[in-house]
């Protein structure tokens, strides 16, 4: 029997932390091994798999594609496109949600809106998914990355604003990067698995150095921020509703700003930038096909219906893992920014410093364990497509992704009725 | 009542051909009053609407859905994915069919593994939906716009040929063109309305020109040529879904291609470029967000299903139209290329060179009659992106531009239990 083998085969404390043969250098397993005991108070099934995220389809889903079946109205026009952005409206309070393809393609449209041009520079966190960089290299501009703060997870609004004061200066109302004499025309926070980032600090960081603020929202549907939803206080929001998010539409997004004339260009260029004529087919620019279908916003439809149950049982599993943690010194549960509400759509622990090295062999046993835990993303400037960007200096950036594991998350893991 | 309102009200020639009082010339409104008459023999209600394609769910297509919700796969991962790719495969006889969001991102993916390089050039007709271009612009290069010919309504090989001779030269086996310095990448030609294009033609000029075969097969699912299927001629060929195509995933695309490598490459791009490990998160190169979703390829399993059953309710379509219009010179029915099996996607009326002035007043008439008649795409490089792309003379599109008119194609028309 190896060690790999004890791991699958056991889920008592006492199997799990047997040294593994193979391995050179000894593992500090007695963290691992209390992680796992801890988790599995919250999660105790032994025989299951615990994803990171499950949707769960508890309301009207099958009634509305049903409808979209019986209509024929499947595709990029249709009543619950039109239904879904009213009901996010209303939601998020943005004037307008205009819903697409995916959460990628919200940001490469905001960011065109938000006036990114081929050369240009946009502020972007390393800890973020790659989707977030991808879509400023979509626009031909590049991404300079900032780095995170260990509160929120999110761009550190103090240290941004020294990098920029250091590094830039103000060249007839633009941004100019010093060392690369580029205009950097944006800045593109996260709100890092779903826990709002200090907005009053990027409002004052845009205004004060001339930069559109678009928010990636992507990962804080449901969340506030003083009071405000997440996603509506840049010219720009974006949303995900990605089969992992807090709701889904099997693949979907959406773009939130409270200006009429960006909503309006967001469907023109969304929609293949066709101009609106019963017959005639022509264009007045390079459009996307981006639009979201609408057999997949049906399914978004039904699925906001259920948000403030997935919130209210998120909210509940948390204080599970935190009543589970209590007193383990080694590891900090990410909990909601003073003066924010989170969504909590992933359950994030963060490991002290000293125990970043143990990273590997908890998320190796948690797997083993059928506990399919996640660390956070490699940062982007480590990744080969980004490795030569600008970017400010990014310890803790560096750090937190020695240190992120993501627990499973879903609403349905509190056990309690939809 | 005035000329428009006349329109509206009744579906008998006599009234229809009044003139319209607010239009300056006398209009040839005759060829107008016997085309409705003769499509009015094919679709006889004159109190419905009559859509240019609407899809057909007569099959699994609510069983198939049911089963995403039921298993909560509806996003990129999920089985219904990989059975529509194997159900295309043994459909197409393409070695390899990826599954991804649209036609348009077919074409994005498919250029860029054809190697087409920011400042090339691409050879595409320009009498085809903006898509074709777009896709190429996506890809940071340029269309280089090429004639269509009367028959298939697709890229003029001959005449292509020669323009080729004329304007280019073999600089180190790459196509240049003399005028622009550029590189001429790659051929990619459309199956127009789903009429197979000359592909003995296409296959010769990108032999001869060093250029990759890249086939917009988008509207020819259930189109072969000499036997084999539209899209698997070329390095690769793409399809889409759209709602208004032969059958529909909502919104979706498949990349075809015999070649493992470039599949797998596909594969890789469309899901973000991720490295695939169990929970780290690492990219190799900027990728996208490109694949499809479990419930869209739901839809497209349970209509791929129904293929057979819409290509044969579209010809016998084809057959009544047929009927309709004989006798009238003034117009001719596409039928499919000799060699080739068309899937009659659209059913397309082209009018002699000497009535094109009417078609402006014939597309009114049938609009006004519920008939939602299509002409043509506005050619590409009349439209304000690409206006200033290189092309060959382009009189043969100008003209058919002028001159087409789509007609009501639904599988549905016929009347038959599907």
């Amino acid at each position: 029997m190896n060690g790999s083998g004890s791991r699958k085969t056991s889920g008592t404390t006492k199997t799990i932390v047997t040294l593994s043969k193979t391995t050179s250098a000894p593992i500090k397993n007695s963290l691992a091994g209390k992680l796992l005991k801890a988790i599995r108070s919250v999660l105790p099934d032994a025989g299951r798999t615990y994803a990171l995220h499950e949707p769960e389809f508890s309301g009207k889903e099958k009634e509305f594609l049903h409808r979209c079946v019986e209509t024929t109205m499947v595709s990029s026009v249709g009543p619950h496109v039109e239904r879904l952005e009213r009901a996010l409206e209303q939601y998020t309070r943005a004037k307008h949600a205009v819903a697409v393809a995916n959460g990628t393609a919200a940001l490469h449209i905001a960011l065109k809106l938000a006036g990114v041009q081929p050369g240009d520079e946009v502020l972007v966190p390393t800890l973020t998914f790659a989707a977030t960089a991808n879509a400023v290299a979509y626009c031909g501009a590049v991404p300079h990355f900032v780095d995170s703060e260990e509160s929120t997870l999110g761009v550190d609004a103090g240290r941004l604003m020294e990098h920029l004061q250091a590094q830039t200066e103000n060249r007839n109302g633009r941004c100019i990067n010093r060392k690369t004499q580029k205009v950097i025309r944006a800045l593109l926070p996260v709100h890092t698995f779903g826990h709002p980032v200090n907005l009053d600090g990027m409002l004052k960081i845009a205004h004060d150095f001339n930069l559109v603020l678009v928010e990636d929202a992507a990962e804080s549907l449901g969340s506030l921020y003083q009071g405000h939803h997440t996603g509506t206080f840049g010219l720009l929001g974006t949303l995900s509703f990605n089969g992992n998010k807090i709701i889904t539409t099997g693949g979907g997004g959406a773009i939130l700003t409270h200006q009429d004339e960006l909503a309006r260009k967001a469907r023109h260029l969304t929609t293949t930038a066709k101009i609106p004529h019963p017959w005639e087919y022509r264009h007045d620019e390079i459009g996307y096909n981006y639009r979201m279908p609408n057999l997949n916003a049906a399914l978004g439809c039904a699925q906001l219906e259920k948000i403030e149950s997935f919130l209210e049982r998120k909210r509940k599993l948390t204080g599970r893992y935190r009543e589970a943690l209590a007193g383990m010194d080694e590891v900090r549960l990410v909990e909601e920014p003073g003066g924010s509400r989170s969504n909590y759509w992933l359950q994030t622990l963060i490991l002290a410093p000293a125990e970043e090295g143990c990273l590997p062999e908890i998320l190796k046993q948690l797997h083993s364990a059928g506990i399919l835990a996640r660390p956070a993303w490699t940062p982007l400037h480590q990744s080969r497509p980004f490795a030569s960007c600008p970017r400010m200096e990014l310890a803790v950036a560096e750090s937190l992704s020695r240190r992120i594991l993501n627990l499973p998350s879903s609403p349905g893991l509190t056990g309690d009725t939809p």
